[in-house]
């Protein structure tokens, strides 16, 4: 071999991925086998990345949504010349290798999303280059185009039956995200075999009715059709484009390719045999040929950042500040001032008590930090005025406005958030999206993704219990309070007041390495009276907020709606009662002992726990003697006022529960 | 007024869903004003119920998949001579009422099934349209149709919008359900406003695209246009069809039709004014004329039904034996002998002691009860062979096999587990479900709905665990086990062998109020020894696998994979240790107190709790005294047997946690 051909290009990928799942008797190498021509060509003649750096600003972004695939990835990262060595892709799949089963964006450089969870990565994509669409408007400059790259997207047809495709593909169709390109593996087969009997949409034909450019019919083996499709999406300027790759899975395996056997299992060693003298591939496993690399890293992929670092030195000299926002913005730094205004609002409405419902008072932190935070991108499902998450500057993302900072995502929970995602990791953007707390569920999978991820993704959850009154029990939550709390990585906040929504709101701001999830009432809350050590101490996730004389011989705790019915118990009870303020459990657990152990000292054992949630999530803080007042069951329709009595959630009953310990 | 015109007719929905929201001060007046004319054609003309008798078997079904206008549904109801009287309507959302703020299948006669969470009405009514299928297949013979009937929904811009349309559409399209019509309301409101900014799809060609066939452009306010529609789509036997209806929202409000303002909140008492005036509705509110009822029960109803009896009786004559299993199975009675043979089966189990995954043992306790229960429909989310879903007599729904159990229901979780509640509510199937653990979060809602409308769902969740290895955090659920049993009326199951797992399906499908999850291990798990008590008691949730010698000194309480861990240890620790296996704490919480306190001794304040899972959870059992061994970050990817001790997951950290309290 002299100068290798694309198929030869290509068959790298497919070999490395073949050998690295048999070494790790685990993975999936019929996706890379099937898609390695269309990568080949996309990643040599295309994608504009520095393997040398990898966090280059105006980098294209690579999205593998069908994750399983993870071996092609890998494949192309080393041969791409990206910092991961041969020996991490003998190391697949295993113990703290840079080569897990299913992409990571903290592990792999290179690696823009973590995917695997179907249909996400796409939805992830779409906040790639909506945060690319957003970022061109804020920052390019006549003449000085400093924002541009591309978004392109692998997906198969399990990621197109996912319901969040639709979700994700419906928007980008509305915004026209135009350097959005996406490559669908059509090849016929999903784990459970061929998909005629469980996928028959015309997909095409549905990506048009969202307003894609759709190019039909490509044969994605070769790399001639691959190019032209390619160069047809690049002319598409208004819409993002799918390219339908007739792919065959497995591709090269005598006995295996076209079927479900290549998918997610190793070929076995006597069909990796096969394949090799099917391809005509000679060498050992993991061993690529001088040529090869060569072939792989004959573009200049230096001097695409190189010309863009001149492009940008001459807008910095334009445009000094220009340059210097957009600088802070990607690296994720917040304004200088930000913390000493929001300390400064947060001890103002001390002062002056609001007595609101909290999804105000979240409003109203909006409100106060957004003028500060140009990265701060809001949206809302469909309930923009229930879950109040427009403020005074907020401007569509549809429009070309510079200053687009909010996402009228339509009822798309799970979509929003994929796409909040997106945006985050892009860099440049915090972003927020919001929904009724019990429609968290929807979107579930791609909370527990911004956990995993690290990103700073922001939920706003309102209408957090019962005390949504007349929906009804569809539409209250109960156990999610609880069930968004046990998610790692996630801070939930369940503030009871205005300032404690503000301090929630400061917390997921400056929480650069993981989401939050901000879960405010509907109804009114009482405001509660704090000295400047109290007010400090929210940030800590729980605090004393009332305390007794003496050693607390009863320890009540509360968030949110209850901390109110806690502190009118107490009043009650007299001075041996103390009331613990719990707005964030995540964030207390992750005080020191010596601060926790203050706050609930073990020697008191005579606890009661209130909340308007599920019970059992509470006992671990008041332990076998302790009780927990909450509601076990779904709610009900009712005005809220004639449900917290329903529930047995009035100052009485948790007087008596007390007394009865 | 003498006969009434048929927009006399639906002026009546109107005015009672005007006047209901009015007096509630609360509630969704614009889409019942806008869906009115076509509920009237639709429920006057062609919907096939029996108002004194809401469980008729052959009965139409009628779903409401946009909720939120459930004074729609109940006018109808009212009107047209359902157990619901204008007492209710007057009492709409207050506490105790049958006009709960979103439809609820237990609370309304009539009510097929809850809605209110958008885009699960449709997917519900798939499974409606399939379950009508299979029962046909099965059950109708030459000459002897008894079942033949129709399912009818209503779903307006916002299920559309949500991803869960797109999985139910597709389905429904690939199994070419002919009986399934579909009206979309289309009327370019959404909650945050004209949908031109959220909302672009070409939806009739979106449809045309799942294989369904759709008529476009039909005036949803004019009746002779909704006839000649639904003409057209009784006409189309393979394909399921959606009409397009353009309404009005808030239809005959002077100000506030067209308008989000008419969407969710009372339209006030000048404006309700202004409308009975544009409407020409003289009467006050919720008095209706005779003619007008008498308009609405023109048609003799129970005609229909008596029609149907009378054919059932020559079928029963023809064909006694399945007359009578057609009858059992809409029941929901279990065969005679199912419980006996179970008993037989788990009986046997112990004694033959397998050491299988128990994924593998789910398996073959459906291959032991499925040949007995031909109600059992299963399925997975294309992970068929992984979640070992299929058994020997599996058959396909998609064709028109009369022993069709089997649905194929690919990368569609969500879809997936609400045509399930579909199918269980329109009764003679329970059916099953099945995905990896993690990706129930994908399902979430649907879930939580399975547990809120009392419905028998089985929902299979394999890999369970930081077991399932290689695939890495994406694929290993952590907090899924602690999240779903917070679920209220949700059962969740996680076996520790192979006796364990046949217990919780034969508990799965004796039970006729609520959904169970059944947790499944990837990795083989040792077998326990028992005496037929404790085989007995496992059905109890928890019970003492393994006794100390006396009171306990510590107790050990596990679930799924770390029984055997805590059986090891108690070996290592000798006669004081009992273990308690606790494959449902769901379960184990309905059980009485003594039940629970000779289980976990309240004295007894040594307890370690061990599951790969997070730890918070069983906090509430061990109390402030005891440990938990578990996981409380993400996953990682490696074989399993790297990753329980990278976890502590093992026999020897156990006795050190043990002994450390």
């Amino acid at each position: 071999m002299t100068t290798p051909s694309r198929r030869d290009l290509a068959n790298a990928i497919r070999f490395l991925a073949i050998d690295a799942v048999q070494a790790a008797n685990s993975g999936h190498p019929g996706m890379p086998m099937g898609m390695a021509d269309i990568a080949e060509v996309l990643w040599n003649d295309y994608l504009k990345v520095n393997p040398a750096n990898p966090g280059w600003a105006d980098r294209d972004r690579f999205v593998l949504s069908n994750g399983h695939g993870s071996m092609l990835q890998y494949a192309l990262l080393h041969l791409a010349g990206f910092d991961l060595p041969i020996d991490e892709l003998k190391r697949f799949r295993q113990l703290g290798s840079r080569t897990p089963g299913h992409p990571e964006n903290h592990v792999t450089p290179g690696v823009e999303t973590t995917t695997g969870p179907l249909g996400q990565g796409l939805a992830n994509a779409v906040g790639f280059a909506l945060a690319e669409k957003l970022l061109a408007q804020r920052f390019n400059r006549d003449g000085h185009t400093i924002v541009d790259h591309r978004t392109w997207v692998f997906l198969g047809d399990g990621c197109l039956m996912e319901g969040i495709s639709h979700e994700a593909a419906s928007l980008a169709g509305t915004w026209g995200l135009g350097k959005l390109v996406a490559f669908w593996d059509d090849n016929h087969i999903s784990i459970d075999g061929n998909t005629d009997g469980w996928f028959t949409d015309d997909t095409p034909k549905r990506f048009e009715a969202y307003g894609w450019n759709v190019i039909r019919g490509v044969d994605g083996h070769d790399p001639v059709e691959i190019k032209t499709a390619i160069e047809t999406a690049l002319k598409s300027t208004g819409k993002p484009t799918l390219i339908c790759c007739r792919t065959t899975i497995g591709f090269g395996s005598p006995n295996k390719a076209g079927k479900e056997s290549s998918h997610g299992a190793p070929l076995g060693k006597d069909e990796v045999a096969a394949t090799r003298e099917a391809l005509g591939w000679a060498h050992a496993p993991f061993e690529i040929p001088a040529e090869i690399y060569a072939g792989w890293r004959a573009r200049d992929r230096a001097a695409d950042e190189a010309e863009w670092s001149a492009r940008f030195a001459a807008y910095k000299a334009a445009y000094p500040d220009a340059a210097a926002e957009f600088e802070r913005r990607l690296s994720g730094a917040l304004p200088a001032g930000f913390e000493v205004a929001a300390d400064a609002f947060i001890a103002k409405l001390q002062q002056d008590g609001p007595v609101i419902a909290s999804r105000k008072a979240s409003q109203n932190a909006i409100e106060a930090f957004a003028p500060l935070l140009p990265e701060l991108v809001g949206g809302s499902a469909d309930l923009a005025h229930s879950n109040l998450t427009l403020w005074k500057g907020s401007k569509s993302v549809a429009g070309s406005d510079p200053d687009a900072n909010y996402v009228y995502y339509g009822v798309r929970e799970f979509g929003m958030t994929a796409i909040g995602n997106g945006l985050a990791l892009h860099g440049g953007f915090i972003p927020y999206d919001a929904t009724f707390l019990v429609f968290s569920d929807y979107a579930r999978n791609a909370v527990r993704m911004s956990a995993l991820m690290d990103v700073r993704a922001i939920h706003v959850y309102t209408h957090d219990s019962i005390g949504l009154g007349e929906d009804g029990p569809t539409h209250q939550p109960v156990e999610h309070l609880a069930s968004l709390r046990q998610i790692p990585n996630n801070d939930v906040w369940r503030p009871c007041d205005a300032v404690e929504s503000a301090v929630a709101w400061k917390a997921a701001i400056a929480r650069a390495n993981g989401p939050s999830c901000l879960v405010f009432s509907r109804q009114t809350l009482p405001h509660q009276v704090r000295t400047p050590e109290q007010v400090a101490s929210i940030a800590r996730g729980g605090y004393v907020l009332k305390d007794s004389v003496g050693a607390p011989e009863i320890i009540l705790i509360a968030t949110g709606s209850e901390v109110g019915l806690a502190m009118q118990a107490a009043q009650a009870l007299g001075e041996k009662v103390r009331v613990v303020s719990m707005p964030s459990t995540n964030v207390f657990e992750r005080q020191d002992a010596a601060y926790r152990e203050a706050v609930l000292p073990k020697a008191c054992r005579k606890r009661v726990a209130v909340e308007a949630g599920v019970t059992g999530f509470w006992r671990q803080y008041v332990g076998l003697d302790g009780a927990v007042v909450g509601i076990d069951t779904f709610g009900a329709s009712a005005p809220a006022e004639a449900l917290f009595p329903h529930f047995g959630l009035t100052v009485e009953r948790l007087i008596e529960v007390i007394n009865a310990l």
